[in-house]
């Protein structure tokens, strides 16, 4: 487990590394210097059957569609088939900390010095420093080196609040919708932005599963992904639903979100006409969803993050219903994920009150 | 005028920049590529017998505080003396769209390639291009080259609102309050972050006036720089008031703000222990301020600029008046601010409806 890169990896035994994937994990041998300390959980989706290789000397743990049936019986509905939403089982089964969850398609991006990028090690920095959503901070984190709190920052508010979640970006292939995709085929993101920000309190962001982490104890009952893929109406929207639910409860709670660094590369764009397929649905909707989630305000009562999860539910059952009969059964997935959950999580149940 | 850098100058008859300053505009001369194509407004603060020297082949308009008093008369009142807050005064005699203001200690930044930055390029680019403060896109400005809205950004608010104000950063001597500038006297900010970024709607922000630009007719009418320096017990709050003002009027009126590039050189600090005196007044009031700006919400009825100052000026005097009677002399002072703009600016009274 020699890694001249990391010789002291940060909270080497606090977090698990969640992938969701349908191939062999040829990709981890360029994250090898950085992933190999941890331990890691492979969310196989698609056929149970096939073997899924994962290069040696990594210390991990694989679940795949039989596996989930069994663990959570007649709850494992809650858990997409087919769509790299079912990573989120692998939120719920871990027994650490924090999370942080890759693609597979996810590379080891370079700064604009040629160095590789620990991606990892830059998401822990993000989510073990505050978060500073009340009042913008124009040079951006006001924790990082070299930087601080400008003049006119409430000194009230320098204190922060805990980070909940923590966004990475993506060089190379951007995460464009399939419109985008298919107008700008050949756009990739070159431009490295030196910067980590906390999103503010009220607004809204569209979160990208694709290099994310987060800190469980704090969010992880949020931190569901939908009913995507097999049987279901829509995809592709997994990851989005999941970021305004969290965003909407981390306002409620006084917890930060941060975006920004770490970069990886993410190497291949998915096939826009599948995707726009996915898709559509999503599209139309999202017109409705998002000033939904807007406007969402939560009671005082709900203290914890599964209260304000099951308040959430109930809140999309009566307002979004009537839009698609799709999200009542969003709704109730949701309850029977908070159940699942907190099954597989008994103690953070009432240790996660605030 | 011919310059190598600018061959075609953006909105060249459309834009001027004011400086506000007490000494020989030397530092112009090293934004000559850049400026000399424009006019400029220069507002000359403390002793009006001092001449000022402007380098040779720049075009400018030059008051003094005996020119203020002559062209506002008793409404001069609400024009600082011995503070960078004159400034706004040239906001008010300008004949143009758009204003840049710039400190004259600021000077040419360069980019990680070593190339020169014309930041006024830059805030013109910012301003002529829309803003998105209703929804946060995590590649930061969506209609920069390069870069677009992500996967899960609403369609219908891909539009995007007019850009009201464009505020840009600064290299090397960060700008700290003094308590700051104590602990950390060293600090720099070497850090390049090539992001524009829109400030959501309802997140207030430190505004600083030393690298800022904006649209007169969008905004002009609240970019006051209130009453500061001689015979006022504040300073150094100047900026900051106008740009809780213009945050609350922008968020009203469907306006954005955007902050990050570009980037100037500030070159020195100012006197910690002098502005320890300036400051520490407004480091204990904005902790009440702060909230009353987030609080703060303007009738539908206020559909201009003007109506919502004055609206503003109210809610001041009804809400802070309390704090100290500084504040009922403020908003006395916002009233008197409008009517001299007005009075100088009879078209855009009218014009500014939307």
């Amino acid at each position: 487990m020699a890694s001249s890169v990391t010789p002291t990896p940060l909270l080497k035994d606090e977090l698990d590394i969640v992938i969701p994937t349908i191939r062999n994990l040829d990709f981890l041998e360029m994250w090898r210097p950085f992933f190999q300390p941890y331990h890691l959980i492979i969310v196989q989706d698609g056929d149970p059957s096939k073997v899924i290789k994962v290069p040696e000397g990594f210390d991990y743990e694989l679940y795949n569609r039989n596996d989930i049936n069994r663990i959570l019986g007649p709850k494992s509905s809650c858990i997409s088939f087919k769509d790299s939403a079912c990573r989120c089982f692998g939120y719920m089964v871990s027994k650490k900390k924090y999370i942080f969850t890759i693609d597979d398609d996810c590379f080891v991006a370079k700064d604009p010095s040629g160095n590789d990028i620990n991606a990892l090690e830059q998401h822990i920095k993000n989510l073990l420093s505050p978060s500073t959503p009340f009042f913008f901070n124009t040079l951006y984190d006001p924790y990082r080196e070299g930087a601080d709190f400008v003049r006119g920052y409430p000194f009230s508010l320098r204190e922060g609040v805990p980070t909940a979640v923590s966004h990475g970006l993506w060089l190379n292939i951007p995460d464009y919708d399939a419109p985008t995709q298919l107008v700008k085929p050949r756009e990739r993101n070159t431009r490295f932005v030196d910067a980590v920000l906390t999103i503010p309190k009220g607004t809204l962001f569209p979160m990208c599963g694709m290099n994310l982490a987060f800190d469980r104890e704090l969010i992880g009952p949020a931190m569901y992904f939908g009913l995507m893929g097999d049987g279901q109406p829509i995809g592709r929207y997994d990851d989005m639903w999941a970021g305004w639910c969290i965003k909407v409860i981390c306002d409620h709670l006084g917890l930060g979100v941060k975006t920004g660094l770490p970069y990886i590369w993410h190497s291949k764009a998915s096939n826009p006409f599948v995707n726009l397929k996915k898709e559509y649905k999503g599209i139309y909707w999202q017109e409705e969803l998002i000033p939904f989630f807007q406007a969402a305000t939560l009671p005082k009562e709900c203290t914890t993050v599964q209260s304000c999860y099951k308040e959430l539910s109930k809140q999309v059952k009566a307002k979004l219903g009537k839009i698609d009969d799709y999200f009542n059964k969003l709704a109730d997935a949701m309850l029977t994920w908070i159940e699942a959950w907190d099954e597989l999580n008994p103690s953070t149940q009432l240790a996660n009150g605030k």
